[in-house]
């Protein structure tokens, strides 16, 4: 299926009207960046680079898009779609980097017709993307290296519940209970179980949960985790290493005060033998609960509702700009919203310790700032002459995560609202004065 | 594309373990409902039921998808997969009508192994649409009959922000930005312009918004809405009015102090005798901006973050849970999570004036409780045998929200955080006493 139409009227009615008057073909460069964090966050995970890079292949014109425009547009503007397929130049922070507000995050450079058909894709991906990773590096990073298991897809729309997975686990989840972000993006697919499995074990006689365990370990060995809670969880955990010895892999703990439970589930599992048996919690976590939990005997953390609605940001409110016209900078004058012009590159600077200090934003023509410290290019090229040149494997973007959250001051990983983690300073262009 | 795979794994491998002890094949009701409404919210609107009758018919195991489960599942359960259909029956309210706390929204009636693969698909669906409908319908409502334009596809998900654009206009949108949306839903797509097409009009010798109104107007006609805040806005209304004349469509203001701008800008179109011109709104409007802006001269308003982000409430809290095993009756025990076991019907009493009072939900195989208030059921049949028996017509949904809001006595539709607007009564099975 064509991803053409996942645009906005009126970048086509746009087009037609630039094509009409000769400035569809002027060389523009736009800029995806935010000009804030969400509300008291003092980073974000830039996340959709990847999907966005390959969307552009799939961004064409098909004949039923075409029939789809033909009541509004003119002849001149549907031939040109026919012929669209994207032959500029994408580059900007590869998948994975931190950033903070300002940050150049991607650049679009063609002409104006072939980027301004662009914005919606490119925004509603790294707006969606990046507000999860956002939020699920938070709770990666309070988790300190528990194992996190996002399971959300059910309180968010069947295809952002996908790409929700993926940015949770490229920002340090363990993996998804979505099974089409493994076959599609290669996110280890994990599991328990439901209430439901042991009320299916009910008989005119009543419940019969020790059948619904029996029947689970049977089909997947003794390594299952097994949901504890149902009616009452002291008996559920007794019933559950009756079935499945003291080699039970995990149970799982899906409500009540999760911190006692815990405490008291560990200590009957080890005092029935189950000492290496896991104990997996779910139910509304959110990165504080997660933070609350630490000193608790929990072993992994399942997250649904909070980390695939970026836990109270469920977008990054990320823009798409016309900075650059045939190499003049341009820019909107208002009073709220700051905006600059001009193509930029970014680079982030560090002590040798490897913390960062700051970021800087400058003229993409002119040389970079010199620094006493160590200084890292966060500008890649990603797409040339509309062909995909960058890295972008996921695991890779991975590491970028984690390494990034390991960059940062100490403040910057605190959950309580503050200021960024370091400033983005925009330097502006020696043509236009300080 | 199949939606098989948009599931949680263990679903599958509950799945499995049901077919190896042979109670996959016992009948089930699983029952979508949500325990409560987002904090102080006084309704809900049903949304999303379309969707997922359509999307039954997509939900079968390719060899894509079988592949894809080949690692953890046995041979019997990929063979059940790769005959599965849902044949069963889906009963529940008609999309549109108005929920409340344990409102049984939808029931899906079959075997355990068929009904069980659905609940992912089932929450994400209704979870969203629902989320954005019901923000919507309070914007909605406090427009009080002035235009509505959802235009923040940029703002979620790509394929989220179709969805989204569908359940605003079900909730009384006039129409989306979304081309998608129109071309899958027949929502009707509107739109504006960018800063970007006036930023494109620079020369060497600077900004020229004549020259980006001339070239609109030229290609859309004097009846397109020309956007007049890129530099300063008095003067973009008088280049607007100089280029295309008083019969200008329309002026879009989309930053600064929309009320005092609005007012300005409709004393200024008036004295250059553009009286007809309508005047747009847009930039971070939600129900309450909406609700602020309506003593002053704004015709339409554009909203985008707001809305396709459910207005602070990005999913619904429905839950899709076994109630009936076999005729009999079954449901978790828990302190803090209220649940009824049972097949339900239900049915929603009023007034002689229409206005509502109270939702009763009742056991199905019950007569429905007597009244002297007008009973109106809400349990629709929906599916039948696996084939849609409902009218699913998107117009009939509009009209179906437009009744619901008429309906709520009148505390029900302000804005204000409160209690639900009418109370739902859940009648326990006689069998069980009261």
């Amino acid at each position: 299926m064509t991803a053409a139409l996942l645009t906005d009227k009126y970048e086509l009615t746009m087009l037609a009207a630039a094509l009409r008057d000769g400035t569809a073909h002027r060389r523009t460069t736009f800029e995806v960046f935010a000009r804030r964090l969400p509300e008291g966050r003092r980073y974000g995970v830039v996340a959709g680079t990847a999907r966005f890079v390959e969307a552009l292949a799939e961004f064409t014109f098909d004949d039923t898009a075409l029939q789809a425009l033909s009541d509004f547009l003119d002849s001149d503007t549907l031939e040109y779609l026919a012929d669209y397929r994207f032959r500029g130049d994408v580059d900007g922070y590869a998948e994975g980097e931190l950033y903070f507000p300002g940050s150049p995050v991607l650049a679009v450079h063609g002409s104006f017709g072939e980027c301004v058909v662009l914005e919606t894709l490119a925004l509603s991906i790294f707006n969606h993307d990046t507000a999860i990773a956002s939020a699920a590096a938070r709770m990666a990073s309070v988790a300190e290296g528990r194992t996190l298991i996002e399971m959300g897809s059910r309180r968010t729309h069947e295809q952002a519940a996908v790409a929700a997975a993926r940015a949770a686990y490229l920002a340090g989840f363990a993996g998804s209970s979505n099974l089409e972000a493994q076959r599609r993006h290669g996110v280890p697919a994990l599991g328990t179980s439901a209430h439901a499995f042991t009320l299916l074990h009910t008989s005119a006689e009543g419940p019969d949960e020790v059948a619904a365990f029996r029947a689970q370990v049977d089909a997947l060995g003794v390594g299952t985790t097994l949901l504890v809670d149902t009616y009452d969880i002291t008996a559920g955990v007794a019933n559950a290493v009756e079935v499945a010895g003291p080699e039970l892999g995990a149970v799982r703990i899906d409500s009540g005060d999760l911190g006692v439970l815990a405490r008291q589930v560990r200590a009957q599992l080890d005092e029935l033998g189950a000492t290496e048996t896991r104990i997996v919690v779910s139910g509304d976590l959110d990165e504080f609960a997660i933070a609350g939990l630490r000193a608790e005997p929990v072993d992994i953390y399942g997250v649904g509702t909070s980390v695939v609605t970026g836990s109270g940001a469920p977008t990054a409110s990320m823009v798409y700009k016309l900075v650059e016209v045939d190499g003049i900078a341009v820019e909107k004058r208002s009073l709220h919203k700051e905006s600059h012009g001009g193509r930029k590159r970014a680079t982030r600077l560090a002590k040798p310790s490897g913390t960062v200090v700051e970021e800087l934003v400058y003229p993409a023509g002119e040389a970079a700032p010199q620094s006493e410290l160590v200084a890292r290019d966060l500008t890649v090229p990603l797409v040339q002459n509309g062909e995909p040149v960058a890295d972008l494997d996921l695991s890779a973007a991975r590491d970028r995560v984690a390494a990034g959250l390991e960059s940062l001051p100490w403040d910057g990983l605190k959950l309580s609202r503050g200021e960024p983690a370091i400033p983005t300073r925009m330097i502006p262009s020696a043509d236009r004065g300080a």
